[in-house]
């Protein structure tokens, strides 16, 4: 492998040369004129590229000229953005604060065909291939009703317990495949997500449930997140008092660990399945950590689907970076930030099934990306990772819109959309059936917010200017699901990338729970005479009755 | 009534000084170095305030010095907040692009005791409670099963159909209240929310429901919401076509809607309730927009502990700016955007009943003031309304919440908590109960967010002076849950005034509603030569298969 440069970005000419040739965010009210100027059908159609699993990524409303859009590629490859991908794909230690490959891609296929990944003389794919079949195997004999629970029924309901990537991502696939798996007579247990700590999510989660066909998967990659194991706590306790004859907590359990975690060890689990250090929680959707779940749900068939579209989208993130999808929304999302100082994107699905989708993605990319340092631990001087949000449309119209349109700031947007619903169940009313009203809007709001309205009454005018992109397809399967999934992974490295930043630790979330535990062991003491910290940590607590 | 003035932000002497004295935004990765230096528990509770129905709005940890705050307080006065307000209360027209008052504070009861609120020489207050009276009565009968379906069944389940303000305000509360309700043992038909025009929202959310016990609501104020029509229609058709002897949809369905609508007159439903355009969609929550589904859902005396808690906190909104928390909020919201540059904020319940509470304030907050026009309909050149985002904690710390302690901007937070959980079923484990687990981890990240963590390693390093406020109550009841909602209502109302701004209207969502109309009247049309933007809006289309 040959010896790779981390230079910071401001230390790239093409960056240098983008700051100087582009101005900076616009003025309140104002929108990015370019835009308007640009864009037309020609180059709409130019400006599209395959993202994988019938998967298209249409760019031509981000309202980027040609010479910038160069420029970018440029960078692209000072960078080298690709050379550092493959570097990832080989095992290098690309997780430079906890010393760490990062291997999820490894978790749906070989991307580099002829390098496996090794550790300590281990096959690293094998091993995840091989958790995989254990796990689908599992999975098949639940649905089949051979494994069933303590007093012999079977497994109606799958509770996962699990918080941030043990949760949020399963989540958001699973109600993203709910409506496909209807609609192809796909049947078995109903999932449920368990992650809060605050009591209330517990019992919304567990009403209802027969405790004897319940199936409870405890993810936690450490054995040690605190949500986690105190809800694990409380299912087991329900369970045991529940006074049902013969019910056993131990076969109605199981584990998605690694193979390192106090948990791995426990005989409290019917089985367990394991992951390792090399896959971040927020990137483990496509590990035992969501393939579990999913396979219960929906079928390992299902789930290998998922992983042949996420595999896809990982073989084109190989392209040049003006055939890769991925890396030129990365690439996109550097000018929007960088050049035009706007630090906000919005993900808006014009798909209901994708209800949770902007929540996985605001993990996926705030906590990968939302960092100070550079890899080498230096502090940088420019802006890295975007807050984000985002809700279904048309909802997301009847609601914050309005900001999008007419708002001081400028926010891009990132849309999805799909010819066919899921279920394609629809009804045609006044000339059109729901799912080409839901279309028509989408096509209706890209091109309002590009190109706007003037009006003589300043209240009615539309500056437009407001860049935009499409993710789009035929319909949301789960192979566009697996695409989707890996499009926004990879973008995200390709920033981290860009940025000279390690998107794969997190350690902005350790000073909190250190100081959760200073919380709870000091409820009964008096804080340290002059220590202004544990004295505020003491009111805080006594204003939430601690 | 005297002359009020209205001035833009700019032209006010107390925010030329503000802007002197305090620098704009950070520099990436840096906090707000104030922050630290005067955050200490004796400040802590002097900076508290009552915010009505059991709430306290403690501000200490945002970080603005006595200096600054003292100048706020200026800015209301020259911004003549509290005279706006009364004007506001009194019937003045202060919706001016729509030639509108502006009474959803009259839904929940008269603020200015001695002044009812004429139209046309008929008691707006009146008629609300008019109205009000009727639905609870309505809610009351079907709740007792005096009122059934149209095959004699009583209503087990209650589907709203509504979107954006129908939608968002009245499914954030449901959801707030089902857990208090079911620790009161208060039970009642369950409510549904059907919002989107893609048809898998529809096959989703009417999965399972026996149509017999189904009572449908109808919402849309003007009666010509597309998506509302749509599902309506859908949800009809269904009804009709599902073969079941008797039923008559009639019987399944009452409107909430004014009384000018085309909705009013019909004989399609089994009642009607009716609000006017005096209550605009995303204030409509403490109207019959929310009031019949709630009263439905919880008992009219429940909706009413909500009325009473908004109308405390409206009662206190009228305070001086010292001791008034929505203003005070208004203007710590001004600093940080107008002063210190920070345009995006995050709503962090402490409360998974909360779920979509931030949600519902993302549109009240981003539609209400995501302006780039005064009042009178002039282009201003500040910076107006905030993005929002936000998700309950503790599942945020464990996705995004690693941006907001090191990422290089700065996101000013708005926690919110309770001492006990609103069902009290909980356990201990450790030594503490998941609601202090829950609670410690709330007061740990306000003091690790504001005084930081100074290390060596600059991976670990947490700059601080990252700003938060804390709304805390005991525990989340009807009333406090009226009274948060009020909270945030005038905090965005005060805002408008400071940003000299019209709050009421939302002329940047007509755009895309006109051009909907276009791609679905041009689906069997070429474009019109040289017309750029038809031509693009059937590309777009094109590309989503229509």
């Amino acid at each position: 492998m040959q010896e790779l440069n981390y230079n910071n970005l401001d230390q790239c000419e093409a960056f240098d040369r983008l700051r100087r040739l582009f101005p900076a965010s616009p003025k309140p009210g104002a929108g990015l004129g370019e835009t308007a100027a640009e864009l037309n059908p020609r180059r709409a159609l130019e400006r599209d590229l395959n993202a994988g699993g019938g998967l298209r990524f249409n760019f031509a409303a981000r309202g980027v000229s040609a010479e910038a859009l160069d420029l970018l590629f440029r960078l692209a490859e000072e960078q080298q953005a690709e050379k550092k991908y493959r570097s990832l794909l080989s095992g290098e230690i690309m997780n430079t604060g906890e010393n760490r490959m990062v291997l999820h891609h490894l978790s749906r296929g070989q991307v580099l065909a002829d390098k496996p990944v090794l550790a300590g003389g281990r096959d690293l794919g094998a091993f995840y291939r091989g958790e995989r079949e254990r796990f689908s195997l599992f999975a098949r004999r639940v649905r089949e009703g051979e494994i069933r629970g303590s007093t012999g029924k079977p497994f109606k309901t799958v509770v996962q317990i699990g918080i941030g990537g043990s949760d949020l991502g399963p989540r958001a696939l699973y109600l993203a495949l709910r409506g496909w798996a209807e609609a192809e007579g796909i049947t078995g247990p109903e999932a449920r997500f368990l992650s809060n700590v605050d009591p209330d999510d517990a019992a919304e989660v567990l009403a209802g449930l027969n405790p004897e066909e319940c199936l409870f998967i405890l993810v936690s990659k450490s054995g040690t997140t605190q949500e986690t194991l105190t809800n694990h706590a409380l299912v087991v306790q329900r369970l045991q008092e529940g006074g049902i004859p013969g019910l056993d907590p131990r076969g109605h359990m199981v584990a998605v660990t690694s193979q390192t975690s106090p948990l791995a060890a426990s005989s409290d689990f019917l089985d367990s399945f394991f992951m390792d250090d090399y896959i971040g929680g927020r990137y483990s959707s496509t590990s035992a950590v969501g393939g579990l779940v999913l396979s219960l749900a929906f079928g390992p068939e299902t789930f290998e689907e998922v992983l042949a579209g996420a595999h896809e989208g990982d073989l084109l993130a190989l392209e040049p970076a003006e055939q890769n999808a991925a890396l030129t929304d990365a690439l996109l999302g550097v000018f929007d930030i960088n050049i035009r100082g706007l630090g906000t994107s919005a993900i808006l699905p014009y798909s209901q099934a994708l209800i949770r989708f902007p929540a996985h993605l605001q993990q996926l990319d705030m906590e990968s990306n939302g960092k100070q340092v550079n890899r080498r631990g230096e502090p940088i001087g420019y802006s890295t990772g975007p807050v984000i949000l985002g809700e279904p449309g048309t909802n997301g119209q009847h609601s914050f819109y309005q900001l999008l349109h007419q708002g001081t700031g400028v926010v891009p947007l990132q849309f999805i959309g799909f010819s066919r619903s899921q279920r394609g169940r629809d009804r045609s009313l006044d000339g059109a059936t729901s799912q080409e009203k839901l279309n028509a809007n989408l096509a209706a709001q890209i091109v309002a917010l590009a190109l706007g309205q003037k009006s003589d009454n300043p209240n009615k005018n539309f500056p437009g200017g407001r860049p935009s992109s499409l993710l789009y397809g035929d319909r949301l399967t789960p192979r566009t699901l697996g695409s989707l999934l890996a499009h926004f992974e990879n973008k995200v490295m390709f920033q981290g990338f860009l940025w000279n930043l390690n998107s794969f630790d997190q350690e902005g979330v350790q000073l909190g729970k250190v100081l959760t535990g200073k919380v709870l062991a000091g409820r009964s003491q008096s804080p340290s005479p002059g220590d202004n910290r544990e004295a505020l940590l003491k009111f805080y607590a006594g204003l939430l009755g601690l």
